[in-house]
């Protein structure tokens, strides 16, 4: 890892919007517009929140309570399924090329389906337009788990760009020390977080981990009403639907841009959908990582030494090498 | 592996006929009849039973007994033997031109002859009229082990075709959990299981794989009489000869289609030769696989991981890539 | 190993009863006099429901909607947890216990604590009254994962005892192919499936299973009516409350044992609270895997073999070897 | 391998004599009675026939035709199974007593019983009266696949002995070119053919074995009448019931001991039981090789190469090397 | 392990105060002063700054630069060297004491002296009076590592106390996530924090560490004006003297409780010396852990582990079994 | 490939004759004479002794002894090596003729010549007069090594013709279990084994090869007198020449046809030269493979696996592609 470009300084922008719930290409059509209009502004990377594309499906138990399942609850992750995209697929197409379209390195929070399993992914791609890689949620959190996959070792990706080390993981991953620490190992500097919490703890955490990981901490969440969902039946927002109106604020989003040394360059922005963008300067991470360098001289691994299993974990893998997982491969 | 197609629906049907024994012409003139009378009903995929061209010799031991062999039933092997068919071959060519006039996805149980080894084999036909591939039982059951070889990993396919991922296991490979595993890997979606077990508790089997595989099962059996084989002493009837009548039913079938939820969708019939047909509706799969994804979130691979191997198992392979396989090879 | 003892008989017991739900002191008392109504009868095996000790929290969704949480929700978590016994503990003594007094071997659905997550584990005592050990459910269904932890492949036990070998999974694990076939290759002969799940389709897998292990199979399932949980508003069930009065069965049982040909011995029972007895011939074990060794001589090992990480999953582990589960340890 | 020891000669023993059947006590006191007279005789070395222990079922076809199964098969079997040995277990220590007790190296034909599939296995016992090991049947014959499972590469031993090295392959195993190359590769100098052909073209393969193999060839076969099994109903002689009287012969021996050059020292007998014996000269092997070395200067490694996949095949494995094997492993 | 202590309350205290630098007897009995004020208060536990006893040398360069010593510096070296404690030592007794006499769990900060060599450590006593153990600081910050050595992972105790688990990281110990990581592993619940970072980031990691750890914690730092430290010239504030008045604050303090929601429950208090307190509440554990168990279901063991050489470092060890940690156990 | 043809019979005849020795124009005149007269008796397949063309120099040993050379026996070497045949070449050309002629396939055995080094080589000709390619002896016996070069892997050929799958291998190629193996692999049905072995063990060798391979076996061998080679000195019959007179027996062929099933057809002949003739009934192969097919259902690639390096071995192999088989394909 060649440290020298201390000098240089990257525009970066956050994407604080909703999705277009069950809507996939109207939320594509709304994240080329957002990402327009960041390039407008100079920017060279935008990060858009979790579960952008496919949608978080905010409010929603599937129908479900313990061991009770409901015709309706099914349909509704049937719809969700239909909503989410492939990898690759048409949608991951569509973003390379407005990646390439405006020149910027784009970091895509997306519902991906893998045969019928969903996984919330954040999908990467370059200025060039080409799709770089994913990452996919290691470990959902609560109700989540009834809905999406486990992601596992295989896809902890930082990307070397020339705009810097790039990675994320998201929502509450970034509460789970032994995963930050895989992506500090791996020289994350701009460490993106799309996430669904929009509590003002959030924003000790990611103070914490620019200290922590002495790098840049994007972090973008959707700023949503009520009436960005469904109206009910189609929809309904579980325990809390009478308390909303159709211009409740159901997630007040957040979304902020922290330096290397704790400092808020920009946001935090609770009151609407908006683009918070900074310019990073990479000096800072060589001025904080000179007091504290998590996995450089402030490490102890002669004490302490973390293993990240990150093959595939495949419940069947077949001798030839052919995998099952592309379908021109099952013969 | 774009699953999104959880909209549309396959018409199937499922024959349950008896094969004309040692008559291998009239039982492939008897397959297009009812092939034809399928697709009139609209089919758009036709399942046969295990061993409908070729026989399956039930009742008969082959004149043996451990250690000890008897000229007729030797005479009788060279006749089954000659029952049987090579793949390629022409009623394989005959079977393909059935897919192709009358349209349909074609999965048939037949006798493969390799050299002096007979395999009992489905194999598969696309409505353009190709043949695909096929698939070799792994491992006969009981008095089968004597007139049967035992297939290998390289034939155990998944196809990906416009009315979904088709593959098939016959008999009691149904049982095999890791086989059965294999084929979810590969993503079964119609999974046929020709067989010759007619007893209730292979209801249980196919509900609970329908469940356990999240996919569409459709079992094929044969009804017969037995008078459907030759009189004796041409084909004695083991042990059983004397308490039959010609009319007496020796396998009642019990075709059937189920569900992704274990929804018995037709069948089980036990009364006559039929066709049993249903409209397969994907989104099922979606519903059913938002609760139990056996490969995906229900899976655990880092606790147990299943290896196949797949390429074939030969007992003398040639350094330069010419098999033994083919006539035209040999040199 | 030696399995000559074929023709032993085992008197077996499956219980179908309800948990008293927050009150595990009452729950306990319960048991025992359960157990000793079978002990009465000559049971020599008793096997409980999931989750009889701890309670399976039917119809909750523990306040949660996706990213929505309810103080409600997390204080009747709190009971929860306060319900679940440690292991070991006072309750596992308890257990223990009324094992030896009525000189059963017990197979007892519990909530396990462990820290600050909780498990659904079956616990395992002999007729000395001696702990035996544990098998923690590897992986929970749909909003069970919200409030259950996943366990690993350290604890797949299968115990060899005076009565057989006795093993145990847990309701929709029964569903995973890979798991069940860790537990035939250690040698399964009666195979307890604590379960949740009365609807009929959990027939068609116990007889599946029971073929296809070639071993007994003992479901046992909690049979409960609404007011065998406490009234709304200390617990709602979620969004089925208005349809219920306080007789309404929301939990029917089906609690069934099946023979190693697919043949129900006792069971199932959808009309109430009750014991479901057999005796288990192991000489039909052999008669069944004549035809069908699922790890014998109808395995193909050379095609498709399973590996399973029989090893404890740990986050941290310290190299002394003092490990960080028990209180003493932790200098 | 020391090849220095050509002078030595070495006494055998080929012993033609049948089970008790369905006696396995009884059929243990017989093996010693005829140990201990071959023992009187000065031999060094006495070989058993093929499933001697557990007798090999001659004529019976365990109730089956094909997709037919009988109650009185199923019960056959059980007592089948019954009469099997477990290894390690109380048979296998009786019969290294034996070994010891003469000073003798023995090789006995035995059915084998793991878990619930049954071997055709020959065991090898050192004069010392220690176990050696086991070569389990790689390829049952013909009906004998229904009740026996297939062995695999790892119990393929040739063992090194004072006496030289010993090794055996089993009755139409030693068809299999590839099988018998495995125990040339071994160097084999004392190959037992135990077996249950007693046609006169064994007598061809044993002298091509010597000639091939450039070792000493020791067939072992069974000489019964038909009053050796049960009477009937017990025991049913399938389709030749009616041609046997209790005098019949029905397996009529035929144990012989050639020499390398393809000399016959002993037998072979078709008259009575007996005891086969001869003295083998070391030197002949010497000889024999000076022209044809299977393995060595007549090899042509350069075009044929064979290999031997000589680890145990498994279904299951646990990644904690604790097999399922042993009964006392199981947790 | 059992936690079904969820209903208890702790009455803790953080102390913000001064030592009395370069007075250890007085500094001792101002410590007494505070926990005496604490008791009265109900405190049950009471946690003191970092290097309360021996001093923090705020300002300080000892004398030194890059490759450059002065005598001055050598003599500030033996000053700071004579103020701080042994272990065991009358100070140590002294501080037992104090904790049996207000019958409080006291964590205090000390600069631990072996041999030569300082290490900044953090005591651990009962309310029994009883030393407990030690906690000494892994990683200096920059200077620091100048005066004091580096601990190792003998001593990163957690305490299982009746008041809870009980542990200690220092100052940026705090920022090493796989350190906290193996404090989670050991179920901390009273996270105590020591620190001399007065800066507003450090509450963030305060907060982060709170949801991280589903933990109590308690930081405690000093509060100093120039004057609490000798005036030059004998003790120089090094470049920041001139700056400086004798009242200016030098450090602000910041000590604060906050619970496992992220909740602060006391201070942050930047004004003034002052004891902080507050009621630990356990259920607050239980419900936090529900959503995040940061060792419990919210791990991914599979993925990433943690190993912790847990063993003590020493330059030189004996083979004869007696251990390097103390000069009195050598022989 | 398709082996339906069960029904077929064939007519061959194996010729037992003697070279006219370093007369091959009068060699070829005698084999025109012996196939002419296989014809009339309607032969369809005739079947030559090793080195029938070009001579078996039986009891020569050219002179030498180890590490000593004479003059005389270069000269014998010479008119050895101009006795031989070129391939292609007007001798072959002729043999083509004959075949073409009277419409027979034709297997004859020839001292081949390529530059300087002879081969022992089998030519195939076919019914319509085209020579469809060679065998080279793979591993001379003994002295041959002296006089005849190896063979290699691409010239073990089996061709695939209307009379059946036809190949061969030479004298002691046929105890090579490998080798034979190979030839197994290319479904060899008529396999033919020209020899210069008259012992009676080569019988047993032969039966073994037709139960081991499911095939015919015709094996000739040449019946020659001490006058049918030169008389000495021209040629000396090492130290056996004093024992002979001209009439003596020096080979006495015993030339043999045997069925799949082991059953001697036709010879053995040890009396005079002849033709041995017998009809080759097909239905006996696929009697024969039903209980044992070596390469099909009695194969166990999972533990066996042979290759065979069937690429020419040439010294000078040139990167440009052409290859290096015949002195007029370099370029």
């Amino acid at each position: 890892m060649d440290m020298g470009s201390d000098t240089q300084s990257v525009r970066a922008t956050v994407v604080q919007a909703s999705t277009v719930f069950y809507d996939t290409p109207a939320t594509l059509d709304k994240a080329e517009r957002l990402i327009a209009d960041a390039a407008t502004y100079g920017a060279q990377l935008v990060v858009f929140p979790e579960a952008f594309i496919g949608g978080y499906p905010r409010g929603s138990n599937f129908g479900g309570a313990i061991a009770c399942r409901t015709a309706k609850g099914n349909e509704e992750f049937r719809k969700y399924h239909a909503s989410a995209v492939g990898v690759p697929g048409p949608e991951v197409e569509r973003l390379a090329g407005m990646a390439g379209k405006y020149k910027i390195y784009l970091v895509m929070g997306v519902i991906e389906r893998e045969g019928y399993t969903l996984y919330c992914t954040v999908l990467f791609f370059d200025s060039q337009g080409q799709y770089m890689g994913k990452h996919r949620k290691l470990m959902p959190t609560a109700l989540e788990r009834v809905i999406w996959g486990f992601g596992d070792g295989s896809t902890i990706p930082v990307f070397e760009t020339p705009i810097g080390k790039l990675g994320s993981l998201i929502c509450w991953e970034n509460r789970m020390p032994l995963l930050r620490t895989a992506m500090y190992g791996k020289g994350v500097e701009i460490y993106c977080a799309p996430t669904a919490d929009a509590r003002e703890t959030w924003q000790s955490s990611m103070t914490h981990i620019a200290l922590e990981g002495g790098c840049f901490v994007l972090s973008a969440n959707q700023f949503c009403r009520r009436n960005d969902y469904p109206p009910p039946p189609d929809y309904v927002y579980g325990n809390m639907e009478e308390e909303l109106s159709p211009d409740s604020v159901v997630c007040s989003g957040g979304s902020v841009i922290i330096s290397p040394s704790g400092a808020v360059l920009a946001g935090p922005n609770y009151e609407s959908e908006a683009l918070i963008s900074a310019d990073l300067d990479f000096g800072e991470i060589v001025r904080a990582k000179f007091y504290f360098d998590v996995v450089g001289h402030f490490a102890r691994p002669d004490v302490m030494s973390l293993t990240v299993m990150d093959h595939p974990l495949v419940p069947v893998s077949f001798a030839s090498n052919t995998n099952a997982e592309g379908p021109k491969k099952l013969l």
